[in-house]
């Protein structure tokens, strides 16, 4: 059996956005089941959690004797088992694995300057003064990756991959604002993304352990 | 024939550090030979670059019928051939491709937050009053990485893998600061990284193409 961990609590903004979700959704579109095991709060933060995940986070995946952290390995490591994430060709599963690497690396660290403004900063006077431009250089970033999707609905072409769930994941971080649902190719992009059952799937059964610990 | 693309100038700071490096040292590790292509000032943003790289950026690796982009992937990619970057064995393989990952995803974001302060925005007020808590949150982030390196010589262990090349390439760009020459471990682990030969043989190339190209 394979278990994830996720928070038992979060605060309000950040339900259904915690990573966990995108390997829950991973795990879905696999078929795969799964269990989770909640963390208390501060339970991240133990000698114990920190051996299987250095920085505290979730999710990690475990099953018999593999333990593996990092939302995108975990994802990359399902998609081994699931030609829905990971095509068996070897030139279309490496452009797979190219998005997917675009979306953790190219695109979450600019959407993260902006979010974590808003989230964590948004009183302080460096964020105030940083908003401007963070988010000037993210519509710069997104109006290029808008390009690179041009009219196919999705990255690759006509078939979504992992390159996909984990780019319309980092995406949707940003439904605070109108960065994204500005620019109507990428708005929809993510819709057609985020209605994939398997996505409906993992969003509701990450809402159900929230509600279920509190 | 391998061709990677890589700049025909950047600033005098950037050289040594231009994510080229990283795919060189891929492909020295490999055993495989490439030859370079060097971009003028202004070409990455031209629509035939941008065709097949959506942020103007280098590296992009292309051979016969197979073009890339996103360093992370590309390393993968040539990881597929090499043994030496990505083990055969499947869960060892993984935990490659997690510190592969852990780099470009948890530790890489922290250290440009850093480093985009003191290479562009040094002057600017909002940068000037984030710099200590964006430099403090770094050191906690790699006070974490520090603890999970341990006494090993490797991130996974005794063997040097693709996640120790993206992970010391990622530690190097803050070798204008002390934020990790302070810590004895993650300066050993640094130094023994990039004293590997085809390291020096990378870093080489891309400052020769520098001098050439000048």
């Amino acid at each position: 059996m394979i278990t994830i961990t996720a928070f038992a609590w979060v605060p309000p903004f950040a339900r259904g956005q915690v990573r966990d979700l995108r390997v829950r959704w991973a795990l879905e579109e696999a078929g795969l089941s799964y269990k989770t095991r909640l963390l208390e709060q501060g339970e991240g933060d133990k000698p114990e959690y920190r051996a299987l995940q250095p920085f505290g986070q979730v999710p990690i995946i475990m099953e018999d004797d593999v333990v593996l952290f990092e939302t995108g390995a975990i994802v990359l490591h399902i998609g081994e088992r699931s030609e829905v994430l990971l095509p068996k060709e070897a030139k279309a599963r490496a452009r797979a694995t190219q998005w997917l690497i675009a979306a953790l690396n190219s695109i979450e660290p600019f959407v993260m300057n902006v979010v974590a403004i808003d989230a964590f900063y948004a009183d302080q006077e460096w964020a105030k003064l940083r908003r401007p431009s963070a988010e000037a250089f993210l519509r710069h970033r997104l109006a290029s990756l808008s390009k690179a999707l041009g009219d196919k609905p999705y990255l690759d072409g006509d078939r979504f991959t992992a390159g996909d769930l984990m780019m319309s994941t980092v995406l949707r971080i940003l439904r605070h604002t109108d960065i994204v649902t500005s620019d109507q190719r990428l708005a929809a992009y993510v819709e057609r993304c985020t209605t994939r059952p398997a996505f409906r799937r993992a969003l509701d059964a990450q809402l159900g352990d929230f509600r279920e610990a509190a």
